[in-house]
Protein backbone atom coordinates (compact mmCIF):
# COMPACT_ATOMS: atom_id res chain seq x y z
CA UNK A 1 0.00 0.00 0.00
CA UNK A 2 1.34 3.44 -0.30
CA UNK A 3 1.57 5.56 -2.90
CA UNK A 4 3.26 4.81 -5.85
CA UNK A 5 5.02 8.11 -7.09
CA UNK A 6 5.46 11.73 -5.83
CA UNK A 7 5.85 14.21 -8.22
CA UNK A 8 5.94 18.51 -7.93
CA UNK A 9 4.60 21.13 -9.74
CA UNK A 10 5.19 24.26 -9.04
CA UNK A 11 3.88 25.89 -11.98
CA UNK A 12 0.27 27.44 -12.47
CA UNK A 13 0.47 27.12 -16.47
CA UNK A 14 2.13 23.76 -15.95
CA UNK A 15 0.04 20.94 -18.15
CA UNK A 16 -1.48 18.71 -15.08
CA UNK A 17 -2.36 22.02 -13.67
CA UNK A 18 -4.45 22.72 -17.39
CA UNK A 19 -6.06 19.57 -16.95
CA UNK A 20 -7.81 19.70 -13.75
CA UNK A 21 -8.99 22.86 -14.74
CA UNK A 22 -10.20 21.81 -17.68
CA UNK A 23 -12.02 19.42 -16.09
CA UNK A 24 -14.66 21.80 -14.76
CA UNK A 25 -16.38 21.99 -17.69
CA UNK A 26 -19.05 18.75 -17.47
CA UNK A 27 -18.38 18.04 -20.63
CA UNK A 28 -14.48 17.41 -20.43
CA UNK A 29 -14.90 15.79 -16.80
CA UNK A 30 -17.90 13.47 -18.56
CA UNK A 31 -15.85 12.47 -21.58
CA UNK A 32 -13.25 11.44 -18.79
CA UNK A 33 -15.05 9.73 -16.57
CA UNK A 34 -13.93 11.28 -13.49
CA UNK A 35 -15.07 13.35 -10.93
CA UNK A 36 -12.95 16.34 -9.05
CA UNK A 37 -13.23 15.79 -5.11
CA UNK A 38 -12.08 19.32 -3.57
CA UNK A 39 -11.58 18.70 0.47
CA UNK A 40 -9.97 16.30 2.90
CA UNK A 41 -13.43 15.57 4.09
CA UNK A 42 -15.13 14.26 0.91
CA UNK A 43 -12.07 12.28 -0.47
CA UNK A 44 -11.79 10.83 2.91
CA UNK A 45 -15.38 9.65 2.62
CA UNK A 46 -15.31 8.71 -0.87
CA UNK A 47 -11.99 6.31 0.12
CA UNK A 48 -13.86 4.93 2.80
CA UNK A 49 -16.73 4.02 0.62
CA UNK A 50 -14.24 1.69 -1.64
CA UNK A 51 -13.43 4.79 -4.47
CA UNK A 52 -10.12 4.67 -5.67
CA UNK A 53 -8.43 8.00 -6.80
CA UNK A 54 -6.89 7.93 -9.84
CA UNK A 55 -4.65 11.04 -8.82
CA UNK A 56 -4.54 12.83 -5.32
CA UNK A 57 -2.80 16.56 -5.28
CA UNK A 58 -1.73 18.02 -2.36
CA UNK A 59 -0.47 21.34 -1.20
CA UNK A 60 1.38 21.12 1.94
CA UNK A 61 0.98 24.62 2.85
CA UNK A 62 -2.26 24.46 2.57
CA UNK A 63 -2.47 21.64 5.30
CA UNK A 64 -3.08 22.69 8.35
CA UNK A 65 -3.82 19.60 10.05
CA UNK A 66 -0.58 17.08 9.14
CA UNK A 67 -2.68 14.12 10.57
CA UNK A 68 -4.91 13.99 7.45
CA UNK A 69 -1.60 13.02 5.67
CA UNK A 70 -2.73 9.29 7.01
CA UNK A 71 -5.09 9.46 4.22
CA UNK A 72 -2.21 8.80 1.94
CA UNK A 73 -1.77 5.63 3.72
CA UNK A 74 -5.07 4.30 3.42
CA UNK A 75 -5.46 4.95 -0.44
CA UNK A 76 -3.67 1.71 -2.86
CA UNK A 77 -1.14 2.54 -5.94
CA UNK A 78 -1.80 5.93 -6.76
CA UNK A 79 -0.33 8.82 -8.37
CA UNK A 80 0.57 11.90 -5.68
CA UNK A 81 1.29 15.33 -6.63
CA UNK A 82 2.97 18.03 -4.48
CA UNK A 83 1.00 21.25 -6.18
CA UNK A 84 2.72 24.69 -5.07
CA UNK A 85 0.70 27.21 -3.01
CA UNK A 86 -0.07 28.99 -6.80
CA UNK A 87 -0.67 25.79 -8.93
CA UNK A 88 -3.44 24.39 -6.08
CA UNK A 89 -5.43 27.58 -6.09
CA UNK A 90 -5.57 27.52 -9.59
CA UNK A 91 -6.61 23.73 -10.21
CA UNK A 92 -9.09 24.06 -6.51
CA UNK A 93 -12.87 25.24 -7.01
CA UNK A 94 -12.87 26.28 -3.40
CA UNK A 95 -12.82 29.61 -2.46
CA UNK A 96 -10.59 28.27 0.60
CA UNK A 97 -8.92 25.29 -0.64
CA UNK A 98 -7.68 23.27 2.28
CA UNK A 99 -5.08 21.36 0.08
CA UNK A 100 -6.66 18.13 -1.01
CA UNK A 101 -7.57 17.37 -4.76
CA UNK A 102 -8.43 14.21 -6.77
CA UNK A 103 -9.06 12.87 -9.50
CA UNK A 104 -11.56 9.78 -9.30
CA UNK A 105 -13.44 7.49 -11.31
CA UNK A 106 -17.29 8.88 -11.64
CA UNK A 107 -19.66 7.32 -9.47
CA UNK A 108 -22.39 6.80 -12.02
CA UNK A 109 -23.22 4.28 -13.77
CA UNK A 110 -25.38 3.20 -16.37
CA UNK A 111 -29.00 1.66 -15.15
CA UNK A 112 -28.51 -1.76 -16.03
CA UNK A 113 -25.28 -1.98 -14.58
CA UNK A 114 -27.18 -1.36 -10.66
CA UNK A 115 -26.91 -4.24 -8.76
CA UNK A 116 -30.71 -4.63 -6.95
CA UNK A 117 -30.67 -6.69 -3.64
CA UNK A 118 -33.40 -8.95 -3.06
CA UNK A 119 -36.05 -6.40 -1.68
CA UNK A 120 -34.86 -3.33 -3.36
CA UNK A 121 -35.60 0.01 -2.19
CA UNK A 122 -34.83 2.89 -4.48
CA UNK A 123 -35.13 6.95 -4.72
CA UNK A 124 -35.95 8.19 -8.13
CA UNK A 125 -35.41 12.64 -8.59
CA UNK A 126 -37.20 13.71 -11.43
CA UNK A 127 -36.03 17.48 -12.79
CA UNK A 128 -34.47 18.09 -9.56
CA UNK A 129 -31.82 20.18 -10.72
CA UNK A 130 -30.30 22.37 -7.79
CA UNK A 131 -27.42 20.12 -6.93
CA UNK A 132 -27.89 20.90 -3.19
CA UNK A 133 -31.00 19.43 -3.40
CA UNK A 134 -29.73 16.11 -5.11
CA UNK A 135 -26.54 16.16 -2.73
CA UNK A 136 -28.67 16.31 0.53
CA UNK A 137 -30.67 13.86 -1.43
CA UNK A 138 -28.10 11.01 -1.88
CA UNK A 139 -26.82 11.58 1.95
CA UNK A 140 -30.05 10.65 3.57
CA UNK A 141 -30.87 7.94 0.74
CA UNK A 142 -27.86 6.09 1.80
CA UNK A 143 -28.43 6.33 5.32
CA UNK A 144 -32.21 5.01 4.67
CA UNK A 145 -30.39 1.80 2.55
CA UNK A 146 -31.18 2.41 -0.65
CA UNK A 147 -30.03 0.13 -3.51
CA UNK A 148 -29.41 3.55 -5.59
CA UNK A 149 -30.45 6.83 -6.47
CA UNK A 150 -31.44 7.65 -10.05
CA UNK A 151 -31.82 10.99 -11.65
CA UNK A 152 -34.71 11.12 -14.20
CA UNK A 153 -34.99 13.94 -16.95
CA UNK A 154 -33.03 15.76 -17.40
CA UNK A 155 -29.60 14.29 -17.22
CA UNK A 156 -27.89 14.82 -14.50
CA UNK A 157 -24.04 16.11 -13.78
CA UNK A 158 -23.47 13.77 -10.83
CA UNK A 159 -19.89 14.68 -11.16
CA UNK A 160 -21.26 18.31 -10.26
CA UNK A 161 -18.95 19.33 -7.72
CA UNK A 162 -21.91 21.09 -5.28
CA UNK A 163 -23.56 17.19 -5.94
CA UNK A 164 -21.05 15.37 -4.04
CA UNK A 165 -20.10 18.23 -1.12
CA UNK A 166 -23.74 18.36 -0.46
CA UNK A 167 -23.87 14.74 -0.32
CA UNK A 168 -21.00 14.60 2.09
CA UNK A 169 -19.21 11.91 -0.21
CA UNK A 170 -21.61 9.03 0.12
CA UNK A 171 -22.66 10.12 -4.16
CA UNK A 172 -19.62 7.62 -4.03
CA UNK A 173 -20.80 5.16 -1.49
CA UNK A 174 -24.28 4.39 -3.04
CA UNK A 175 -25.14 3.86 -6.63
CA UNK A 176 -26.08 6.25 -8.81
CA UNK A 177 -27.17 6.89 -12.43
CA UNK A 178 -29.08 9.01 -14.72
CA UNK A 179 -31.38 8.81 -17.77
CA UNK A 180 -34.58 10.22 -19.66
CA UNK A 181 -37.60 9.04 -17.80
CA UNK A 182 -39.24 6.85 -20.31
CA UNK A 183 -35.87 4.65 -19.76
CA UNK A 184 -36.43 5.15 -16.16
CA UNK A 185 -40.19 3.83 -16.17
CA UNK A 186 -38.98 0.86 -18.24
CA UNK A 187 -36.22 -0.08 -16.26
CA UNK A 188 -38.67 0.13 -12.84
CA UNK A 189 -41.47 -1.72 -14.79
CA UNK A 190 -38.82 -4.46 -16.26
CA UNK A 191 -37.77 -4.84 -12.31
CA UNK A 192 -41.30 -5.24 -11.45
CA UNK A 193 -41.18 -2.00 -9.21
CA UNK A 194 -44.23 -0.52 -7.41
CA UNK A 195 -44.06 3.50 -7.40
CA UNK A 196 -45.48 5.58 -5.04
CA UNK A 197 -45.15 9.40 -6.22
CA UNK A 198 -44.50 12.08 -3.90
CA UNK A 199 -47.10 14.90 -5.05
CA UNK A 200 -48.97 17.37 -3.12
CA UNK A 201 -51.97 16.81 -5.02
CA UNK A 202 -52.82 12.77 -4.38
CA UNK A 203 -55.96 12.31 -2.01
CA UNK A 204 -53.53 8.96 0.12
CA UNK A 205 -51.31 9.81 2.87
CA UNK A 206 -48.36 8.43 2.85
CA UNK A 207 -48.35 6.73 6.16
CA UNK A 208 -51.99 5.56 4.73
CA UNK A 209 -50.39 4.36 1.49
CA UNK A 210 -49.14 0.43 1.29
CA UNK A 211 -45.06 0.60 0.95
CA UNK A 212 -44.37 -2.57 1.78
CA UNK A 213 -44.82 -3.76 -1.56
CA UNK A 214 -41.78 -5.14 -3.43
CA UNK A 215 -39.42 -3.81 -5.17
CA UNK A 216 -40.22 -0.20 -4.17
CA UNK A 217 -39.26 3.07 -5.87
CA UNK A 218 -39.95 6.92 -4.37
CA UNK A 219 -40.34 9.23 -6.71
CA UNK A 220 -40.22 13.12 -5.88
CA UNK A 221 -40.06 15.75 -8.38
CA UNK A 222 -38.78 19.33 -8.14
CA UNK A 223 -40.69 21.61 -6.07
CA UNK A 224 -40.82 24.49 -9.04
CA UNK A 225 -41.14 21.93 -11.83
CA UNK A 226 -43.14 19.09 -10.23
CA UNK A 227 -43.41 15.64 -11.99
CA UNK A 228 -43.01 15.79 -15.48
CA UNK A 229 -43.99 12.30 -16.44
CA UNK A 230 -47.04 10.35 -15.99
CA UNK A 231 -45.88 8.35 -13.32
CA UNK A 232 -49.98 6.95 -13.30
CA UNK A 233 -49.72 5.56 -16.29
CA UNK A 234 -46.85 3.05 -15.38
CA UNK A 235 -49.34 1.97 -12.47
CA UNK A 236 -47.55 4.54 -9.96
CA UNK A 237 -49.31 5.44 -6.76
CA UNK A 238 -49.60 8.79 -5.62
CA UNK A 239 -49.06 10.04 -1.34
CA UNK A 240 -48.95 13.41 -0.06
CA UNK A 241 -47.54 14.48 3.18
CA UNK A 242 -50.11 16.09 5.27
CA UNK A 243 -49.42 19.84 4.59
CA UNK A 244 -51.12 21.97 7.45
CA UNK A 245 -49.58 25.29 7.44
CA UNK A 246 -49.77 27.76 4.48
CA UNK A 247 -47.17 26.39 2.78
CA UNK A 248 -48.01 24.11 -0.23
CA UNK A 249 -45.01 22.01 -0.29
CA UNK A 250 -41.66 21.05 1.53
CA UNK A 251 -38.40 21.18 0.39
CA UNK A 252 -37.63 18.22 -2.17
CA UNK A 253 -34.95 16.65 0.17
CA UNK A 254 -36.84 16.64 3.13
CA UNK A 255 -39.83 15.03 1.14
CA UNK A 256 -37.78 12.33 -0.22
CA UNK A 257 -36.53 11.78 3.55
CA UNK A 258 -40.05 11.73 5.17
CA UNK A 259 -41.07 9.65 2.26
CA UNK A 260 -38.21 6.86 2.52
CA UNK A 261 -37.54 6.87 6.21
CA UNK A 262 -41.94 6.16 6.30
CA UNK A 263 -41.04 3.34 3.82
CA UNK A 264 -38.45 2.04 6.18
CA UNK A 265 -40.61 1.93 9.00
CA UNK A 266 -43.40 -0.22 6.75
CA UNK A 267 -40.85 -2.56 5.56
CA UNK A 268 -37.89 -2.46 8.28
CA UNK A 269 -34.75 -3.88 7.33
CA UNK A 270 -33.94 -7.92 7.02
CA UNK A 271 -33.83 -8.66 10.61
CA UNK A 272 -35.64 -6.95 13.20
CA UNK A 273 -35.12 -3.12 13.32
CA UNK A 274 -33.37 -3.61 16.69
CA UNK A 275 -30.67 -5.17 15.13
CA UNK A 276 -29.70 -2.25 12.94
CA UNK A 277 -26.69 -1.08 13.47
CA UNK A 278 -26.10 1.48 16.13
CA UNK A 279 -23.57 3.50 14.25
CA UNK B 1 -57.26 49.68 1.81
CA UNK B 2 -54.26 50.57 -0.48
CA UNK B 3 -51.22 52.45 0.06
CA UNK B 4 -51.28 55.75 2.18
CA UNK B 5 -48.37 57.37 0.28
CA UNK B 6 -46.04 57.13 -2.58
CA UNK B 7 -43.07 59.08 -2.60
CA UNK B 8 -39.88 58.69 -5.24
CA UNK B 9 -36.16 58.49 -4.17
CA UNK B 10 -33.90 58.69 -7.00
CA UNK B 11 -30.18 59.08 -5.07
CA UNK B 12 -28.38 55.95 -3.99
CA UNK B 13 -26.71 58.27 -1.27
CA UNK B 14 -30.37 59.62 0.22
CA UNK B 15 -30.42 58.76 4.33
CA UNK B 16 -34.00 56.26 3.78
CA UNK B 17 -31.32 54.30 1.51
CA UNK B 18 -28.53 54.30 4.12
CA UNK B 19 -31.37 53.38 6.59
CA UNK B 20 -32.02 50.13 4.49
CA UNK B 21 -28.20 49.36 4.39
CA UNK B 22 -28.08 49.75 8.15
CA UNK B 23 -30.29 47.15 8.59
CA UNK B 24 -28.28 44.47 7.59
CA UNK B 25 -25.99 44.74 10.34
CA UNK B 26 -27.87 42.32 12.81
CA UNK B 27 -27.30 44.85 16.01
CA UNK B 28 -28.83 47.36 14.01
CA UNK B 29 -31.80 45.73 12.64
CA UNK B 30 -32.45 43.80 16.11
CA UNK B 31 -32.62 47.43 17.73
CA UNK B 32 -35.05 48.42 15.01
CA UNK B 33 -36.64 45.30 15.56
CA UNK B 34 -37.49 44.57 11.72
CA UNK B 35 -36.76 42.36 9.18
CA UNK B 36 -35.67 43.31 5.65
CA UNK B 37 -37.85 41.00 3.05
CA UNK B 38 -35.98 40.87 -0.35
CA UNK B 39 -38.29 39.87 -3.26
CA UNK B 40 -42.02 39.82 -4.49
CA UNK B 41 -42.02 36.12 -3.39
CA UNK B 42 -40.89 36.33 -0.04
CA UNK B 43 -43.10 39.67 0.85
CA UNK B 44 -46.37 37.94 -0.98
CA UNK B 45 -46.00 34.71 1.74
CA UNK B 46 -45.04 37.47 4.86
CA UNK B 47 -48.66 39.74 3.95
CA UNK B 48 -50.44 36.11 3.15
CA UNK B 49 -49.38 34.78 6.47
CA UNK B 50 -50.77 38.76 8.01
CA UNK B 51 -47.47 40.14 8.49
CA UNK B 52 -48.23 43.84 7.74
CA UNK B 53 -45.13 45.92 6.33
CA UNK B 54 -43.96 49.25 7.96
CA UNK B 55 -42.39 50.53 4.60
CA UNK B 56 -42.42 49.18 0.85
CA UNK B 57 -39.65 49.89 -1.38
CA UNK B 58 -40.39 49.16 -5.44
CA UNK B 59 -38.21 49.60 -8.28
CA UNK B 60 -40.30 49.65 -11.64
CA UNK B 61 -37.11 49.49 -13.64
CA UNK B 62 -36.88 45.78 -12.26
CA UNK B 63 -40.61 44.72 -11.78
CA UNK B 64 -41.00 42.63 -15.41
CA UNK B 65 -44.48 41.19 -14.53
CA UNK B 66 -46.65 43.95 -13.82
CA UNK B 67 -49.01 41.87 -12.14
CA UNK B 68 -46.70 41.83 -9.06
CA UNK B 69 -48.64 45.24 -8.19
CA UNK B 70 -51.33 43.61 -7.13
CA UNK B 71 -49.20 42.85 -4.08
CA UNK B 72 -49.95 46.74 -3.20
CA UNK B 73 -53.62 46.47 -3.26
CA UNK B 74 -53.24 43.56 -0.76
CA UNK B 75 -51.54 45.41 1.71
CA UNK B 76 -53.20 48.13 4.27
CA UNK B 77 -52.12 51.64 4.97
CA UNK B 78 -48.49 51.31 4.14
CA UNK B 79 -45.75 53.48 3.03
CA UNK B 80 -44.93 52.88 -0.76
CA UNK B 81 -41.31 54.45 -2.05
CA UNK B 82 -40.32 54.32 -5.40
CA UNK B 83 -36.53 53.86 -6.01
CA UNK B 84 -34.39 54.61 -8.98
CA UNK B 85 -32.38 51.59 -10.59
CA UNK B 86 -29.50 52.91 -9.01
CA UNK B 87 -31.01 53.24 -5.49
CA UNK B 88 -32.33 50.13 -5.61
CA UNK B 89 -29.42 48.09 -6.49
CA UNK B 90 -27.90 49.82 -3.36
CA UNK B 91 -30.29 48.72 -1.00
CA UNK B 92 -30.71 45.48 -2.34
CA UNK B 93 -28.86 42.67 -0.90
CA UNK B 94 -29.89 40.46 -3.88
CA UNK B 95 -27.60 39.92 -6.81
CA UNK B 96 -30.53 39.51 -8.88
CA UNK B 97 -32.65 42.01 -7.09
CA UNK B 98 -36.89 41.81 -8.28
CA UNK B 99 -37.55 45.14 -7.62
CA UNK B 100 -39.43 44.38 -3.89
CA UNK B 101 -38.33 45.28 -0.61
CA UNK B 102 -40.17 45.83 2.64
CA UNK B 103 -39.26 46.82 6.04
CA UNK B 104 -41.32 43.87 8.29
CA UNK B 105 -41.74 43.91 11.92
CA UNK B 106 -39.62 41.09 13.44
CA UNK B 107 -41.12 37.60 13.66
CA UNK B 108 -39.66 37.01 16.37
CA UNK B 109 -41.33 37.14 20.02
CA UNK B 110 -40.20 36.23 23.61
CA UNK B 111 -40.69 32.68 24.90
CA UNK B 112 -43.64 33.89 27.15
CA UNK B 113 -45.81 35.19 24.59
CA UNK B 114 -45.89 32.32 22.68
CA UNK B 115 -49.49 31.16 22.56
CA UNK B 116 -49.77 27.41 22.83
CA UNK B 117 -52.64 25.25 21.37
CA UNK B 118 -54.48 22.59 23.54
CA UNK B 119 -52.21 19.94 22.23
CA UNK B 120 -48.70 21.52 21.32
CA UNK B 121 -46.16 20.65 19.16
CA UNK B 122 -42.96 22.59 18.96
CA UNK B 123 -39.43 22.19 17.38
CA UNK B 124 -36.61 23.15 19.34
CA UNK B 125 -33.57 23.81 17.27
CA UNK B 126 -29.78 23.46 19.33
CA UNK B 127 -26.73 25.30 17.93
CA UNK B 128 -27.93 25.22 14.17
CA UNK B 129 -26.65 28.29 12.70
CA UNK B 130 -26.54 27.64 9.30
CA UNK B 131 -29.31 30.28 8.09
CA UNK B 132 -30.52 28.07 5.10
CA UNK B 133 -31.14 24.80 7.54
CA UNK B 134 -32.89 26.89 10.23
CA UNK B 135 -34.88 28.10 7.58
CA UNK B 136 -35.85 25.00 5.89
CA UNK B 137 -36.64 23.73 9.34
CA UNK B 138 -38.89 26.16 9.95
CA UNK B 139 -40.39 25.55 6.40
CA UNK B 140 -40.97 22.56 7.37
CA UNK B 141 -42.08 23.04 11.00
CA UNK B 142 -45.06 24.92 9.77
CA UNK B 143 -46.03 22.71 6.75
CA UNK B 144 -46.36 19.92 9.92
CA UNK B 145 -48.46 22.33 11.93
CA UNK B 146 -46.16 23.10 15.00
CA UNK B 147 -47.13 25.85 17.67
CA UNK B 148 -43.42 27.77 17.16
CA UNK B 149 -39.92 26.71 15.99
CA UNK B 150 -37.35 27.75 18.68
CA UNK B 151 -33.61 28.62 18.57
CA UNK B 152 -31.80 27.58 21.30
CA UNK B 153 -28.33 28.84 22.24
CA UNK B 154 -26.44 30.31 20.80
CA UNK B 155 -28.98 33.29 20.07
CA UNK B 156 -30.38 33.03 16.40
CA UNK B 157 -30.83 35.90 14.31
CA UNK B 158 -34.46 34.89 12.90
CA UNK B 159 -34.18 38.45 10.72
CA UNK B 160 -31.43 37.17 8.48
CA UNK B 161 -32.14 37.09 5.18
CA UNK B 162 -31.08 33.49 4.62
CA UNK B 163 -33.52 32.37 6.91
CA UNK B 164 -36.46 34.46 5.59
CA UNK B 165 -35.01 33.01 2.19
CA UNK B 166 -34.87 29.74 2.94
CA UNK B 167 -37.85 29.90 4.97
CA UNK B 168 -39.77 30.47 1.78
CA UNK B 169 -41.45 33.50 4.21
CA UNK B 170 -42.61 30.98 6.44
CA UNK B 171 -40.74 32.59 9.28
CA UNK B 172 -43.52 35.27 9.36
CA UNK B 173 -46.12 32.53 9.81
CA UNK B 174 -45.12 30.58 12.29
CA UNK B 175 -44.00 31.90 15.57
CA UNK B 176 -40.04 32.30 16.64
CA UNK B 177 -38.46 32.50 19.17
CA UNK B 178 -34.76 32.56 20.62
CA UNK B 179 -33.45 32.44 24.03
CA UNK B 180 -30.97 30.35 25.73
CA UNK B 181 -30.84 26.59 26.14
CA UNK B 182 -31.40 26.26 30.27
CA UNK B 183 -34.09 28.97 29.34
CA UNK B 184 -35.90 26.70 26.80
CA UNK B 185 -35.22 23.98 29.47
CA UNK B 186 -37.24 25.84 32.24
CA UNK B 187 -39.76 26.66 29.56
CA UNK B 188 -40.27 23.04 27.99
CA UNK B 189 -41.06 22.37 31.86
CA UNK B 190 -43.26 25.04 32.79
CA UNK B 191 -45.47 23.65 30.31
CA UNK B 192 -45.02 20.20 31.04
CA UNK B 193 -43.73 19.44 27.59
CA UNK B 194 -41.95 15.81 26.76
CA UNK B 195 -39.00 16.79 24.70
CA UNK B 196 -37.23 14.32 22.47
CA UNK B 197 -34.30 14.89 21.56
CA UNK B 198 -32.84 13.25 17.98
CA UNK B 199 -29.38 11.58 18.73
CA UNK B 200 -27.64 9.11 16.24
CA UNK B 201 -25.91 7.86 19.65
CA UNK B 202 -29.50 7.21 21.24
CA UNK B 203 -30.87 3.52 22.00
CA UNK B 204 -34.78 3.59 20.64
CA UNK B 205 -35.61 4.01 17.29
CA UNK B 206 -38.20 7.33 17.02
CA UNK B 207 -40.62 4.94 15.40
CA UNK B 208 -40.36 2.66 18.74
CA UNK B 209 -40.93 5.94 20.57
CA UNK B 210 -43.68 7.03 21.92
CA UNK B 211 -44.56 10.00 20.22
CA UNK B 212 -48.69 11.03 21.43
CA UNK B 213 -47.42 12.58 24.74
CA UNK B 214 -48.36 16.13 25.02
CA UNK B 215 -47.00 18.78 25.02
CA UNK B 216 -44.31 17.57 22.46
CA UNK B 217 -40.80 19.18 22.15
CA UNK B 218 -38.80 17.67 19.13
CA UNK B 219 -35.23 18.53 20.12
CA UNK B 220 -32.47 18.82 16.95
CA UNK B 221 -29.10 19.69 17.02
CA UNK B 222 -26.12 20.98 14.44
CA UNK B 223 -24.90 17.87 12.53
CA UNK B 224 -21.89 19.24 13.71
CA UNK B 225 -21.85 20.55 17.55
CA UNK B 226 -24.27 18.10 18.09
CA UNK B 227 -26.24 18.89 21.34
CA UNK B 228 -24.85 20.58 24.18
CA UNK B 229 -27.59 20.61 26.82
CA UNK B 230 -28.09 17.89 28.84
CA UNK B 231 -32.00 17.50 27.93
CA UNK B 232 -31.47 14.59 29.72
CA UNK B 233 -31.29 15.71 32.95
CA UNK B 234 -34.23 17.79 32.01
CA UNK B 235 -36.45 14.28 31.64
CA UNK B 236 -36.13 14.30 27.72
CA UNK B 237 -35.58 10.84 25.79
CA UNK B 238 -33.59 10.15 23.32
CA UNK B 239 -34.55 8.68 19.59
CA UNK B 240 -32.77 8.07 16.76
CA UNK B 241 -33.21 7.41 13.13
CA UNK B 242 -32.07 3.93 11.19
CA UNK B 243 -28.74 4.83 9.56
CA UNK B 244 -28.20 1.68 7.42
CA UNK B 245 -25.15 3.44 5.35
CA UNK B 246 -21.85 5.32 6.22
CA UNK B 247 -22.68 8.24 7.27
CA UNK B 248 -23.19 9.02 10.92
CA UNK B 249 -26.10 11.75 10.59
CA UNK B 250 -28.32 13.19 8.37
CA UNK B 251 -28.79 16.96 7.32
CA UNK B 252 -30.58 18.51 10.52
CA UNK B 253 -33.59 19.81 8.55
CA UNK B 254 -34.07 16.22 6.82
CA UNK B 255 -33.84 14.99 10.25
CA UNK B 256 -36.01 17.26 11.95
CA UNK B 257 -38.55 16.79 9.05
CA UNK B 258 -38.62 12.81 9.38
CA UNK B 259 -39.23 13.50 13.35
CA UNK B 260 -42.18 16.00 13.02
CA UNK B 261 -43.34 13.99 10.64
CA UNK B 262 -43.75 10.99 12.54
CA UNK B 263 -44.90 12.99 15.29
CA UNK B 264 -47.67 13.33 13.28
CA UNK B 265 -48.38 10.35 12.42
CA UNK B 266 -48.16 8.84 15.74
CA UNK B 267 -50.46 11.82 16.76
CA UNK B 268 -53.02 12.70 14.09
CA UNK B 269 -54.56 16.33 13.99
CA UNK B 270 -57.49 17.10 15.18
CA UNK B 271 -60.44 15.54 13.38
CA UNK B 272 -59.55 12.42 11.60
CA UNK B 273 -56.06 12.82 9.59
CA UNK B 274 -58.08 12.01 6.25
CA UNK B 275 -59.37 15.58 7.36
CA UNK B 276 -56.80 17.52 6.82
CA UNK B 277 -57.03 20.30 4.42
CA UNK B 278 -55.86 19.07 0.74
CA UNK B 279 -53.75 22.38 -0.58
Amino acid sequence: MGEVARRSISSPSNARVKHLVSLRKPRDRMAAGVVLVDGHAELRLAVAAGSQPLSVYVCAQLIRDKSQLELLEQLGEVEVVELSRAAFDKASLRESPDGWLAVVPTPERPLDRIQLSRRPLVLVCESVEKPGNLGAMVRTAEAAGVDCVVAASPATDWGNPNVVRASKGTVFAVPVASAPSGDVARWLHSHRFHAVVADPAANVLVTDADLTQRPLAVVVGSEHAGIHTSWAAEGASSVRLPLLGRVNSLNVSVAAGVVLYEALRQRPPVGSPRNQSKN
